[in-house]
């Protein structure tokens, strides 16, 4: 095979660096105007006639990736906000924990919020909330289903410094009432946690369809079910569908629930020893499928990983996961069972560094090693970027003598995002007037576009915007405006909210590529003259301990570029730097073809 | 969807780190005990029999990567090399250019090496011959292929001081003397670029297929072709089969070049605007195809980017691509055509920071800009840790309103490397007697040795093992030898070779995470006392310029630190580094639950 190098190109923070003038960003560059058609007039909120206000929909996350998802809706003076969730970021945000919507336009306006709807308890739709409650206030009411409720709860728990919230809990049937005019009402619908929810949303502009991460379950011999939400919701007349695009791309229908649970059965029939099962601690439903699996083969479940642990107690507490006496045992106790009577479910499929599956395949783990007996499923889809990570654990793995299953290979894994035929089969049930594909990167939701228009919504309906951009949704029309919001990233790194910026990582991406040079000049203030030879010290550059040759004629170098100044001036150290800098910055790459960060210092004595 | 970060695991890095003793490695660590049977009896150099010298192969790469393909083979005092390719590395080697197999072990023997036999062109198999024949010399006689001859030629040119090679082409049929004793014979097979070969090695103890880089051209009825060569091969027993591993996991066969080729075609025809085709530059065997369906469709071709460029030319001068005089046209003058009859041909389908089609995407091409009609085909596999990359690239085409084509969705690709079926086939028409899986990281070979169990080899007779590990091989039976040679990675970081160890790897990684702090510290020799307020600078860290306050806490930090040496000791520059090192990076986790690397520098005046 002929592979390729490719360097993380930092495109998104590129186009993100933070910038007063929101405007500027990359909507106004490259206008999307070939799927979506934008009306041509567009108005700014000075134009908007105050009798027939319109319902603006902002999209602070989502839509330029996938997680940070926070949707804003404004009638008059009410706010209401659908999720708040965070975003893990790319290669190119090194060393950042995640990223959370930017809330810079809300804050001015925080009393006008009237309510935060939670759709399900997934991080990339609450992951968000201690942050932003913090800055926005943890009097805002949040709806929530009853499972969300509690992980949210526990989340907001682990920061000191975040308010105590105000959680309503909402269920199938409910109505979330915003203001005299606005009401939300819930349906359930089927993802991979339960007390998954859509809402329609009823405005006196029109009621609006709201259905983010979803599945169909369709039974092997081809029917759909979990559709009962959608027909509810398509008895009224839909304005506006918002629907999510994640797998949009992707051909054909969701892999049927039960070919997974039975291949899985197959699997843990025929092992020999003991199954491990690695999944996401929040793939709540499949754990409770699997433990119904593992008892029917009288098998006892050990759970290994934090996460996994508290999800699981939580949707046992709330009756989500039902569970035989005895069938859960602790991970200490596997050793009293013959292997074949052990299943553990383990968080770390993706190949995360901390994750228990990792600790596992390292021999690091606490109380579970590999043995050559021991089967091992990966029951998840492999998340873009994750690739290698997962590649080096199977091989680790696979090198202590397990037997590696992962879904590409045979079917032990069902999305929680339908692909093309789920998504049409929702909008053709739906059948809305316009259509606002959400939750994807900008390809993700050009897809859905188009299938939105195989299911008769005509292209100028529909509306590919950005993060930060706003729809004025009139009864009879749609407007794109002219305004924008602040949309930049917020980061999040250790315990600092958005004190990371572009500038920041721009220099951790140099520094991973290159490495730097710190270079020591000590010279005399009245003199110029240097008083001892220049110190230079290096980190990722080259190995100067077995280059000693190298760091003698940069030496030199420096000594070179700073006895040329002439004696007249006097010490200009910003000068002196950045002729430190360009000089041997071109000397390195000259010997080198590196191109090191150099920091010169120059101390004056 | 949930989704979690993780962050690259530095573990290939940390097994390899540079050590002397080389037996120290993985394989040492985690015997591979669970499909290959180690003999128990192992031997070393000095118990093997003079009288009834083994065949040593040693494999210097391509046995825990895709990549750095080089494999040596020892009879008695004479040398063969089969191969010598580049790896791109893994994304926890920030900033290398690429690795290369290490030859230190051969360097005492270099005399000894009497061959260096080429495969087919492709870089993992041709990359490190610069390198490397600086090192072991110019004077070996290299075999290879016409197209790979003329590949390694034109990319020796690009190092003034690699040296001029000896290089003795090579076609099917075409037999290679070693030694009086040792010979081998040529097989032409089918990969994704013209003269590809396997080889069959006569030796005393026995003839070994060596077959790497491999598909079998399925037609759409399921019949296969290009099984001539391994029907030759296996007129004659053979001892030990080395096979590719690369999809060895992967179900099925290879999916019909016919099919892709329609595909293409039916999308070629269907476009209303221009396609452009992104691919390898080294796939010549799609680009030749391509060019016949564009004759038949009477379009015109525009190559884009210097490497498809000097393929093609290379290519078309030695036959291997037919080109109607008027098919192909400078790309300065497509527009000149309508879009229709315009198809161009483009490197950098894996999202490549510098290749053609990222350009294009980003409005940086010099003649080329994507028009809202254009239709863009990716016709090429995706390697694993450019998802992110690639799905930047078609979020930026499709949002100039291109329609993105990946073989993803649509079979625009038959892959080189032939999967589960493909090499079952090649494993029951050869029949060997031992087996052992190359050019795939550790669980693909174990795959493969699935598949070899398959059609009758006993798992007992197949081989896992690493780079730098030593088979012995008898007529009657193979060793796994006790001694290993050097195989750590060797890193080529622009001009250097070898420069990049694991210390800088660690610190550019290091670096990435959490950025760099410099303190100047300039204290009086005598008094220990400061001779000014320390210096702080950071890179990657956090804006220091927006956390004035953190600063001045860490200047006070640092005289705190110093002041709290007793006057009686006289001053130790590494115990107050080290100090300074402890005592602020404490107390910027704390602040900051981030560690950034620290670096102290104390000025004496």
């Amino acid at each position: 095979m002929e592979t390729k190098k490719q360097t993380r190109r930092p495109k998104r923070q590129q186009r993100k660096k933070p910038t007063s003038d929101a405007s500027s960003r990359r909507i106004a560059k490259r206008p999307a105007t070939h799927t979506a058609t934008y009306r041509t007039l567009k108005k700014s909120t000075k134009d908007i006639d105050a009798k027939n206000p319109p319902l603006r929909f902002t999209p602070l996350g989502g839509l330029e990736e996938i997680g940070q998802n926070m949707s804003v809706f404004e009638y008059k003076d009410d706010i209401f906000i659908i999720d708040m969730g965070l975003w893990f970021g790319e290669d190119a945000t090194p060393g950042i924990d995640y990223v959370i919507p930017n809330v810079e336009s809300l804050v001015p306006k925080k009393k006008n919020i009237k309510g935060i709807i939670i759709t399900h308890g997934h991080y990339d739709h609450i992951g968000a909330i201690p942050h932003l409650t913090t800055i926005l206030g943890g009097d805002i009411p949040i709806y929530a289903p009853a499972l969300a409720r509690e992980i949210i709860k526990k989340r907001q728990e682990e920061y000191k410094n975040a308010p105590k919230l105000q959680i309503h809990t909402v269920k199938d049937g409910d109505t979330i009432r915003i203001s005299d005019t606005i009401h939300l009402k819930v349906h359930e619908i089927i993802h991979t946690i339960p007390d998954s929810i859509a809402l329609t949303i009823h405005t006196p502009v029109g009621t609006m369809a709201y259905c983010t991460d979803l599945k169909i379950d369709w039974k092997k011999d081809g029917t759909p079910t979990g559709l009962d939400a959608y027909e509810r919701m398509a008895k009224e007349k839909i304005h506006t569908l918002f629907l999510e695009s994640t797998a949009a791309e992707k051909q054909g229908t969701s892999l049927p629930e039960e070919i997974a649970h039975e291949n899985i059965e197959i699997l843990m029939k025929a092992a020999e020893g003991r199954v491990i099962i690695g999944l996401f601690a929040s793939l709540l439903n499949r754990v409770a499928e699997i433990i119904k699996i593992a008892e029917k083969l009288d098998k006892k479940v050990a759970l290994s990983g934090f996460s996994l642990k508290t999800n699981f107690n939580i949707a046992q507490s709330l009756g989500y996961i039902k569970v035989r006496k005895g069938t859960i045992i602790p991970l200490e106790e596997i050793s009293k069972y013959k292997d074949n009577q052990i299943l553990i479910l383990s968080t770390g499929a993706q190949g995360e560094p901390n994750a228990s599956l990792m600790k596992i395949a390292h021999g690091e783990h606490r109380t579970v090693e590999i043995k050559a007996s021991d089967t091992i499923i990966f029951s998840s889809s492999i998340i873009p970027g994750n690739e290698q990570a997962i590649q080096n654990l199977k091989d680790d793995l696979t090198r202590q003598g397990a037997r590696v299953i992962q879904s590409q290979h045979i079917d032990v894994h069902s999305s929680g995002h339908g692909p093309a035929g789920d998504l049409k089969k929702v909008i053709g049930i739906i059948q809305p007037q316009y259509f606002v594909p959400i939750h994807g990167m900008y390809f993700m939701r050009a897809a859905n576009v188009e299938l939105a228009k195989e299911m008769g919504v005509p292209k100028q309906n529909s509306f590919l915007i950005d993060n930060g951009n706003i729809l004025d949704m009139y009864a009879d029309h749609i407007d794109v405006s002219d305004e924008t919001v602040a949309s930049q990233y917020v980061m999040v790194d250790g315990l600092g909210v958005g004190d990371v910026e572009e500038v920041v990582l721009r220099d951790r991406r140099a520094l991973a590529e290159e490495g730097m040079i710190v270079v020591i000049a000590t010279i005399d203030r009245r003199t110029g003259r240097f008083l001892k030879n220049p110190d230079i010290i290096s980190r990722g550059f080259i190995y100067l301990k077995e280059n000693k040759g190298l760091i003698e004629d940069m030496r030199k170098r420096v000594k070179l570029a700073i006895q040329k100044i002439p004696r007249i001036q006097s010490v200009e150290t910003e000068y002196i730097k950045t002729l430190l800098r360009e000089q041997l910055g071109q000397f390195i790459f000259n010997k080198t073809k590196r191109r090191p960060m150099i920091l010169p210092v120059i101390i004056e004595v």
